[in-house]
């Protein structure tokens, strides 16, 4: 029996772990949970899962719930992430919180000897250096569960590591992806949260469509693989088929299809190295399919994945800079408050004036992100629709 | 330095494995060699490889090549074969000869501990089931040379064998693909060796548009995999660009891709499990690839492709039924003896008229072999042009 934590359990990536730890009862137990203000389908899923705890996102929502809830233990804010990682019994930890929230319990987990179940980009992102020497050091998995390095992760699998030549990430391109520079401008929320291929959160749409995400994957594989930037390489695949490849010295490509259905990445992190049958399986058959698409990735129409290559490669807190500034500016969006692309202008504006002079270290690569997010809000106040 | 012992040395395998051991010349010798009766070509080979020992296909070439080149000793026949396969020195025997005469090689070699490394399908198709228990017996390594073979075992490379749910090899459809059976009636050998995507032998290239070369593939996967023939699917990939395919139990398919270049899977069975750089590797990009297309694969249309479906899971001495068949007639449509369609005509009239009623011994396969041989060769002299 695998006893799992699952941190952001309302979300999207949340609710598929659920539909696949309830598919196999004998094999997974949630014992800890963690959700951020999603009242009505936390109780739900407390409800349906019995934890032995629960971190919430307010004090308030804590008290309340421990009326409700006298069996359960309960925490809030990060204290209740950490908390909900590093329960004793807990095997592995699917982090599947949105943003840099995810950092602290997953360094404080991978301390306590527990293997990790990444959703969450943003830790190695951030940092990527210090995650990935912690589980070196504490000899804990990182198990990808993005479908594009999850798909990586799969083709590697049983590769001497000097055979590994390229990286090749796949890109749908987004909800924009027809679209000109021009026609982004008057560009709505409603309009990006049409992903064609995925149905996801609201956040991680909208960084689909201005390729932060791919940005974000791109630095995440450097970490996760231990690859340099020169050998990453993305292309656009509108078809969300071939969720990654990887190249070999010789010249053979290894790719990993299928449907589309993050059961699958979330499942395969949790039975590794073995697999199941999905239960209600996606009918997927590449002969319905008939055709698979490949197109050049085009880096002067989405500016945001040129910039992630330029700070991944920068190193130190860059990609912090651009990784914050980005959900400050995504969720501003969201909010109404900025135009599409201020997005993108935001990002550039923040990781243009920040400036490294000597190596950084964890706790400054924390601070610069608070300040990064503090700097970005405060233009948005000053400046209105930039 | 890995010493290799090149069975079929003339052929178009034959002639990029020797590329191949040339461009690594510090990693690889030949040190035997065999070919048939291309003089030409094989006093070339000679002359660049300087082997210890060479087999051919008759005593009087045999005869005048030991004067030609006093210092190399030489072989004939199927004892040559062997003798090539079984030289002390020798660590990794490549099969690339052509039809049933590469089984008695390949036995000999593994029951001296040899490596196989496998183009030669009727190797297994006639005898996969003692061929794989010598193999195992003596603890020696299969490793498939043909693309889709190749691409499978790359594929399965690091899976539990639990894992695997099935194998889904590829085929271009050969030069006919677009072809009725009706207009199948008239076509010339010249437009039959027009294969649309790979440079083949000419035998290869007409069982390509017959698909007995799938039929041939599918029952060789059967043995080199250990997976059962309904878990063996065929889809037609017109690009050949996806040289195959594994379906893992979660649903997720891993495929290899990449150039058509015949260099990569021989290559990779002999670095197995390193992989090197192809020297003056082809240029792939999937990008300008652009599409891939793949389609159902109709079995009415290329009934010999069903018709290995059924002899193999009969088993027994019907797959080589089937195979030497095969072997007869479409080197006598080669030789201008018999009209395409009558290929199909005699594989089948063969399988229809064999019965087996009790087990049979390797012994007896061998008698089978030669048995339908003769009986297809005498229907092809009786009835002319079937």
């Amino acid at each position: 029996m695998k006893k799992i934590a699952l941190l952001g359990a309302t979300g999207s990536i949340g609710t598929n772990t659920i539909d696949v730890v309830q598919a196999y009862p004998e094999r997974f137990k949630i014992i800890s949970l963690t959700f951020h203000r999603n009242e009505q389908k936390g109780r739900e899923v407390i409800k349906k899962l019995h934890p032995q705890f629960v971190g919430v996102g307010s004090l308030a929502l804590k008290n309340q719930l421990e009326k409700e809830f006298p069996e359960i233990r309960f925490g809030f804010g990060e204290e209740g992430l950490v908390e909900a990682a590093t329960l004793a019994d807990v095997d592995i930890v699917l982090t599947a919180v949105t943003g840099s929230v995810g950092l602290m319990p997953t360094m404080a987990a991978i301390r306590r000897k527990k293997d990790i179940a990444l959703a969450n980009k943003e830790t190695l992102v951030m940092a990527g250096q210090w995650v990935m020497a912690a589980a070196k050091e504490h000899q804990v998995k990182i198990l990808p569960v993005d479908s594009e390095h999850s798909a990586i992760f799969q083709c590697l699998e049983g590769q001497p590591v000097g055979n590994v030549k390229e990286l090749v990430i796949t890109a749908s391109g987004g909800s924009f992806r027809d679209l000109t520079r021009e026609e982004l401008k008057t560009v709505t929320l409603e309009q990006a949260l049409k992903h064609p291929n995925w149905s996801m959160g609201k956040k991680i749409t909208i960084d689909s469509s201005t390729m932060m995400n791919k940005g974000l994957e791109v630095i995440e594989a450097h970490w996760l693989f231990d690859v340099e930037y020169d050998k990453i390489k993305v292309v656009l695949h509108k078809d969300s088929v071939v969720h990654s490849m990887i190249v070999l010295q010789d010249g053979a490509y290894l790719a990993q299809l299928g449907a589309s259905d993050m059961r699958e990445p979330i499942q395969y992190a949790l039975t590794y190295p073995e697999r199941l049958a999905i239960k209600n399986e996606k009918e997927f058959d590449l002969t319905q399919i008939g055709q698979l698409h490949f197109d050049k990735m085009d880096f002067q129409r989405f500016p945001m994945l040129a910039l992630a290559f330029s700070v991944g490669k920068k190193g130190g807190a860059y990609p912090t800079v651009y990784n914050a500034a980005n959900e400050i500016a995504a969720n501003a969006f969201i909010e109404g408050k900025i135009p599409y692309l201020a997005i993108e202008a935001l990002v550039e504006k923040a990781v243009n004036e920040y400036e490294e002079t000597t190596e950084v270290t964890f706790e400054e690569v924390i601070k610069v992100d608070k300040e990064t997010r503090k700097n970005v809000e405060s233009w948005i106040k000053k400046e209105g629709n930039i």
